[in-house]
């Protein structure tokens, strides 16, 4: 071994720090599993982030094109985030037949098919194993390591800022706004956090896993997304009561009706591998024939990505060697249909507010049977003060439409003076 | 995608009956992820199973000579276990051009190197996903997708026998031996257990984990080992009061002095994500630089293993097509020494039986003192029917020979009656 493969950076932020760190660090175990030592060439950074990078004797330059020109360059690894200027930019890599490795969900959730379409045209790779589950391991068990398996189920905790905050819910019994604030002091969330806690960012990964699972594209567009905001303490402890923690889950589920996909609040049951899975901490779960189930856990975020971001890069050094690029082409096989939201099947927790008086509890249960909606428990829970009681309703398996005809009828109840919360049951 | 790829397969029991299902029925899902039919060819069984095969209408023979001499034949598959004939068998094909996949951890632990060099010899791939934690995706993780990293400890529950046997005494408080007749009356324990509870079985699989971790070859004989046949009730309620959960814990740890590699039973920490791993089901818990923690969770053994090793086919079978053969070579590029087990670090927890008279925990302390082990806490628990007591002792972190100094010292205590467990803590 004493060649040198040479690599172009975009972005020096969290992750590209981190990936210059661990180039540097370990240099020496990477350069033997490489067969090759990895030299970052070229950093693309802003203009007023030069000066730093070469204080501290890097690379770096603010025009892509000393990147793009620069035969010498055979791995452009996108660290940016977000689909403008990223996008554009790995095509004109793969334009110029370099190999790309991008962290970049955004970018992969909503432009997969035509980057992998340029990939394929220009035969190079294109690995994104950071952009789902952060430094986990997943990207490439879906795609090399489960092949034999039918999958039917992918299930993940995959955005760590409300991991976080649905975890200190749980444990100081803190209400949505005050864990918000502790997740952005912490830097765990931003200080616009939408993109997090309305579920957005778990959509985009729930996007990529489904349609590697599933061999079948799926786009950000096509995931019903319900995010936190709502939860609240009460529900958290109703949840604990009923052998339950509240997690926003990630679902990707093979049905009859197509791929059912979709990021959402649940009552997981505390049986469930995922359930564990706390604070920052990541973990996607698969079930298939003949697998049964697996589960794969880690940090979901920050620096430790520039684990899957290198592991990639040394993946495609390798490949380089033997002249096998173009390796890892997309694996959309089949459309399938997307299975509308309202078709989807879940048991439910239902949380109101009743007036205290006799016969409620009866005509609750006769308007869920009234549209096909049969009930596990009607559970009466505390008194309010002026003569009102909370009751906590779960379902059976039903339709969501079913659900959503369930709450337009209750709202008619003279009874029912609120809806607190509608949050599916796994 | 019109061509087939032929198999030959060695062995068809649990594991080789469930590859046969599997490639029936996901054939279709299969052939395109392998852009390539997969056929099995031939299977080699016992003369006496000859007929049943083939009145399933499955290809069947007593002879090696019809796999190894069929041209046709590509890849050869594994499923024998044991060392004889397992290993010559594995040695022929490589030499007749065949590719080799095989779930035989034995075979694997043993010989690991005389296989990867004749795999090199002939640029063949050797794949063995299964031979570690069954269908659970981690050898290729490892070799793949945590390249970046500088590793520095593996943990593994590895063996489901002894993990289902442990969960139940701390489900139902039952001891040792009835859990082991439950074990072994629903099939997850052998009529001669001992492989699954002295520890061998796992350090077999510690042994192919170390070696890919540290690069560096680790052999069967390397690894210090003690099984949980001396487990009982009482260390377990006794783990549970103090915040653990007791389990057979394979360790692979990178330290000054070597690799530290063992099998042992631990008290390892509730909040640990290895803690919840209960009943059959393994899983492998990795931790390094930059990664800081990754866990891989599912089936250990049975059925579902059919998924690593079809994966393996289809993986070879896809590299066939881009002439990429030989692509999985050994990664053991260095020597590491093996720490001398009595130079691993630990804290303990140990029990004993002592005599109830004042200045019995003075004494105790004062033994443990003399020979360099500091304690976390000593605990009288309960009173003996004639004026013993039982002592309960957490050390902190000591070399395991200052344990050994302990226990000789303590069994020269004339108020000490029986030392009735040593256990690590993690």
């Amino acid at each position: 071994m004493n060649n040198v493969t040479k690599i172009g950076l975009l972005g020096a932020g969290t992750i590209g720090g981190s990936v210059i760190e661990v180039l540097q660090n370990n240099r020496d175990i990477i350069a033997q599993r490489a067969n090759t030592a990895l030299e970052i060439k070229n950093i693309l950074v802003l203009p007023r982030e030069l000066d730093g990078l070469r204080q501290r004797g890097l690379p770096a330059t603010d025009n892509y094109n000393d990147i793009l020109n620069d035969p010498e360059i055979k791995i452009v690894v996108e660290l940016m985030g977000g689909v403008k200027p990223a996008k554009e930019f790995i095509l004109d890599a793969m334009a110029h037949g370099k190999h790309v490795v991008t962290a970049n969900k955004d970018v992969v959730a909503q432009f997969g098919h035509d980057l992998f379409d340029a990939a394929e045209a220009h035969q190079i790779d294109f690995l994104f194993e950071a952009a789902v589950g952060g430094a986990i391991p997943i990207i490439m068990p879906l795609k090399r390591s489960l092949t034999a398996n039918k999958i039917t189920e992918v299930l993940g905790i995959v955005n760590g800022t409300t991991n976080y905050m649905l975890t200190k819910m749980a444990e100081d019994g803190a209400d949505y706004d005050t864990v918000l604030k502790e997740a952005q002091a912490h830097g765990y969330a931003e200080r616009n956090p939408e993109a997090d806690v309305e579920g957005k960012d778990a959509a985009r990964k729930i996007a990529i896993l489904a349609s590697i699972a599933f061999n079948s594209r799926v786009k950000f567009e096509d995931v019903s997304v319900e995010g936190i905001t709502k939860i609240t303490p009460e529900d958290i402890q109703y949840a604990d009561n009923l052998g339950y923690v509240v997690k926003l889950l990630a679902v990707g589920r093979d049905t009859d009706l197509g791929v059912d996909v979709r990021v959402n609040p649940v009552f997981l049951s505390k049986d469930h591998p995922l359930a564990s899975v706390s604070g920052v901490l990541n973990a996607i779960f698969v079930r298939g024939y003949p697998i049964e189930e697996a589960m794969f856990f880690g940090p979901g975020a920050g620096k430790p990505t520039a684990s899957a971001v290198v592991s990639d890069i040394i993946e495609i050094a390798r490949g380089l060697q033997r002249g096998a690029a173009g390796r890892f082409g997309c694996t959309c096989y089949h459309h399938r249909q997307i299975c509308p939201v309202e078709e989807t099947v879940s048991s439910y927790y239902i949380r109101l507010l009743v007036e205290d008086k006799p016969g409620v509890l009866g005509k609750i249960a006769t308007t869920f049977g009234n549209v096909d909606v049969s009930l596990k428990s009607v559970v009466q829970t505390k008194a309010n003060l002026d003569a009102h009681v909370e009751i906590v309703v779960i379902t059976h398996a039903v339709k969501h439409k079913n659900i959503l005809e369930a709450e337009a009828a209750l709202k008619c109840l003279s009874v029912v003076d609120e809806i607190f919360n509608v949050i599916r049951v796994e």
